[in-house]
């Protein structure tokens, strides 16, 4: 059975005046319903970052971001969580699916987890995308919210890499020439890394710098080659080209949150690719929400897949 | 629960020796194992159409194609038919299955399905397009085969119908009325039609002249608005055009079967279309299979489908 890259993500806003999230102890609990376990983890003041079994987790101090890939059920962990937490301190909510390469290997729909959330939470449920194109499904609280200025994330998800890391990725090499090849202090300076290389294939790696993060997951097993970078640094343009050339992927997936203030401002275009799929809304919860498919026209012809 | 419109399709051709196909009683049995069953039915004196709850069926001398979508089990029906014929007689047998839109309601995979059939055959399984963007599944019995010059079909399967008949599909009128809105004897003269409108919506229709068909089946269901358009006229590439025209999809996919005699010539552009996806495979059975997926440039942009 292959191995489902896909990532689904839940992210949590809570009260500045609450309890420090990173005061929890349940993080173990609350991984084991999402079917998944802590690999590795480090901190800095402002967060802690926890590579995962299926990709990663990030606690600061009021808010978390869960992500996780395969067969996980991460809307059990999600209901698990708000049990603990007082709901009044909630302030947004999010939790959101990939259209996946191997849906019949997930032991849950994004229908089913909504109806999940539903028993919880008034919230609105969304696909960006046409159903028969590349798309994500987002469910997020139905409540106003003014986020910070500078609260945005921007996720790219990479199909079909091209890079010269590929043997690199499909080999089993230790983890740290992995990240030797991949050079990221020159991209990205100042930032501490962790990561993690999977036995017989695949590779994680989480970055901390103040309260910026990113993280990188890699799942290159075919058929379903897909790499993701997650962050939330400033110039999601300038990012967004660097990971572009140093993973190169035939088609990609941009999907970006934004507050009001620049939300409507950014333009998602690239050199080289087409835009095949477009879809933004503006949400009543504070975001700019943008889903953007590209497609290289050199993924355009291929041959069949033989098995 | 959303109703899946794309088809999962089989095709065998026997000795033209052997008995033909049409004198078989077995038919509702082996409709049975697929979980489909008749509607209606006519004939000319080359071929059997069905039109079935889910899809068509036609049987010729010693040709048979069963077209069905839905949930239904179709390579328990091959396995079915198989066992009452000579194996020696099989000359070419396909079996193939489009990506479907909502695979968390089918009975089983493609890659069940060729488990199943790889009891009985040695066969190739190949998959035309890529894991994430429109694809499609084909098993064929890796057995030379000479088809004849003029064996070709062209298989044109559409998305989000753009056209003046929406409002038509979309209401519970009779296929009395669906069938005069076509106008179909004036793009595809001198065939005899037989046609069902089903309730609440849904919509499919036979067509004979000599051993020419063509079949359309209309699943007007949101999310997952779908036609499907399939032929084994002449002159395929005015088809597609005149198919196009008639349906107005924002996107579409086409699929070709021809003999090696002229299937490399074959060449499928389309004004006002990007071309997403192109792959192509000559077969050691006889046929070049060549599999293209188009977008209208109109689709790109699209709002977020919001429950």
């Amino acid at each position: 059975m292959s191995f489902e890259g896909s990532e689904k993500k839940f992210e949590i806003i809570i009260n500045p005046q609450s309890e420090s999230l990173r005061k929890y102890s349940f993080y173990p609990s609350l991984l084991k319903k999402a079917k998944t376990k802590v690999v590795n983890q480090f901190s800095n003041s402002h967060c802690d970052a926890y590579i995962l079994s299926e990709s990663s987790l990030f606690v600061w101090e009021h808010r978390l971001t869960l992500i996780t890939c395969g067969k996980t059920t991460l809307s059990s962990a999600v209901l698990y969580l708000v049990k603990h937490l007082d709901k009044e301190a909630i302030q947004a909510l999010f939790f959101q699916r990939k259209n996946e390469l191997f849906p019949l290997g997930q032991k849950t729909s994004f229908e089913y987890d909504v109806i999940q959330l539903r028993k919880k939470f008034e919230g609105k449920a969304l696909r960006f995308g046409h159903l028969d194109e590349h798309h994500f499904f987002l469910f997020h609280l139905e409540q106003s919210y003014l986020p910070h200025p500078k609260d945005h994330t921007i996720e790219i998800l990479m199909y079909d890499i091209q890079g010269e890391l590929n043997s690199l990725f499909k080999s089993s090499a230790p983890a740290e020439q992995i990240r030797s090849a991949l050079n990221l202090e020159s991209s990205f300076p100042g930032f501490t890394l962790q990561d993690h290389a999977f036995q017989p294939q695949g590779y994680s790696l989480n970055a901390l710098r103040g309260e910026e993060y990113y993280t990188i997951h890699v799942t290159p097993q075919e058929p379903g080659y897909y790499v993701s970078f997650e962050t939330n640094m400033e110039n999601p343009s300038e990012v967004l080209n660097k990971v572009i050339r140093l993973f190169r992927p035939l088609r990609l997936d941009v999907i970006t949150f934004f507050p009001f203030s620049y939300g409507e401002d950014f333009q998602c275009e690239l050199d080289g690719f087409v835009k095949n799929v477009f879809s933004k809304k503006r949400l009543n919860c504070g975001f700019d929400v943008q889903f953007s498919a590209f497609s290289n026209i050199k993924s355009q012809a291929s041959s069949p897949y033989t098995w």
